[in-house]
């Protein structure tokens, strides 16, 4: 059986799991990041938690055949190295060879949303198909593409920015400097702003009574209200679903994967989601021969970074 | 030297091409499609144009190795059929086999715009480049996507639809049925129509005298009035460009492809067009490590689709 290690090094945690060769997650761990340290701490850091795995599931560490690590930010996957990363605050950092030399081990690169892709591809809702593009609604819109099974990252790494797709010119300014870009439309953050102003014009809406409480409007709650059948809510939530379903009709016209898989905190909302989605996807789709490619949430949630990495070796 | 044949075949006319094996065009030949007859009399003016370009070029049909066919609509490439096609009133018409029976040559299918895509690639403004999208601005927006310098063409044929990417949420209606295509913002057809409207508002403009002349509005004169200093005409063009931009800065963010390449007529307007496009992707593209992506011309013009699918066989 062949082993590989799946290191998905985020901004907060570095976390970490020991794949088996049927792509099964069998331990995992992790210890925060500690973004401000020296880079090369966070490497012994990252060195010592897979020599930790082997440990905990009883292998020698020669049983594991590769480390992968998943990054944020653009890693030269190419030459192993972190070439910018904001949520760690690094600027070309030769990461994947510090972790080899420390390990013994081939160590591979690449971004951390293409490894979720990646995983959804091997092991998750996109098992056993060869193309499809994984969209994750969270604080922004983040996105992975697989072609042919493998990542697609285009020829400088930083392919699958569907997030900072325009889809209203002249509209919303994105934290990306553009203004209407999907991320400023269709991300839980967006949501949660078109919420509050909703409430603003509304303030008997249960939105309004969310937005005053202690809790405050979060995407989960408005989707909650909207369910409960707050007419407010159930605006709001229909206009965003109408900007998420436009951004996932403009993959699908572009690219035609085999499937586009819903991952992040949207994909909670399940078939709330997913129905008006596939619906408007039936009929505003580019798909002349009635092939319109799968629409459905992704599966592994967040082990999909831990496992995609660990897969980068196969 | 290997020879082979590219056919453009259109709703107006069969162009066709004899391409050696340095990608060179010898010699061409063009005759009506008069669509509305029986497909199987157009496939046997296919042959006919095969068997009369080799006479032309002074070779024996026998140094003819391949024939390529460059299609409208969605043809699936695999099996050879065109699935369906508006412009020819064709539905799953098996026109590879049918000219493969004539000719006694293998024959390869693909969408015309993937064949210029293909032509530029390998001998055009992209040549020598692995992956570049071309993006061809006429009365609608077609694309073609390269990538590891073969044709991309998704899992139902049909990937490259940029052109009905919404960048303008609840915009103008498409032919497509959705509204606000980047197709309905940034075609010539879209440019004329913008130019209209502002003519009606400004009578004194240039624009308002071209549209009551026998001339009436095209892309080129709206080009040629903005260039004069009609102010009416400079406004409409450089909102248009803002559009051409938005979108293909669009490409860029999701395939960092190579190049960006403009077609069709908007690139007869070259540096004019280039320029402020350049422009707004280096100030807008998501390319965190200062890669941005070619942002050229086309080079093979008309010839492009001919040329591709000659290349079909290589």
């Amino acid at each position: 059986m062949k082993y590989t290690i799946g290191i998905d090094l985020g901004g907060t945690n570095i976390a970490a799991g020991l794949v088996d060769g049927d792509s099964r997650l069998i331990v995992k761990a992790s210890v925060p990041t500690r973004a401000s340290r020296p880079w090369r701490e966070i490497a012994a850091d990252m060195a010592a938690l897979a020599d930790r795995l082997a440990k905990e599931a009883g292998l020698p560490f020669s049983a594991v055949c590769s480390i992968g690590v998943g990054s944020p930010g653009t890693p030269d996957t190419k030459r192993g190295i972190i070439l910018f990363s904001g949520n760690l605050g690094w600027d070309r950092v030769p990461v994947a060879q510090e972790l080899s030399r420390l390990t013994g081990k081939p160590v591979l690169l690449a971004n951390d949303a293409n490894c979720a892709a990646l995983a959804e591809g091997k092991a998750g809702a996109g098992k056993g198909l060869s193309s499809l593009v994984l969209v994750t609604f969270g604080t922004g819109i983040g996105a992975g593409i697989l072609l042919d099974g493998r990542i697609y990252e285009g020829f400088n790494f930083g392919a699958g920015e569907f997030g900072h797709m325009v889809i209203r010119s002249g509209g919303e300014a994105c934290t990306c400097g553009r203004k209407g870009c999907w991320e400023a439309y269709a991300s839980m953050t967006a949501l949660c702003r078109q919420a509050g102003r909703a409430a603003l014009k509304n303030p008997s809406s249960a939105l309004s009574r969310l937005e005053s409480s202690g809790e405050g409007l979060n995407g989960r709650n408005v989707f909650e209200a909207a369910k409960a059948g707050d007419e407010t809510a159930r605006a709001v939530v229909g206009r965003f679903l109408q900007y998420v379903s436009e951004g996932v009709v403009n993959v699908v016209n572009i690219l035609q994967p085999q499937a586009v898989l819903i991952g992040g905190a949207l994909s909670k909302e399940g078939d709330y989601v997913l129905a008006p989605l596939r619906r408007y996807a039936r009929l505003n789709a580019f798909c002349r021969n009635n092939t319109l490619p799968r629409i459905d949430c992704a599966s592994l949630g967040n082990d999909a970074g831990i496992l995609g990495a660990a897969l980068l070796g196969r």
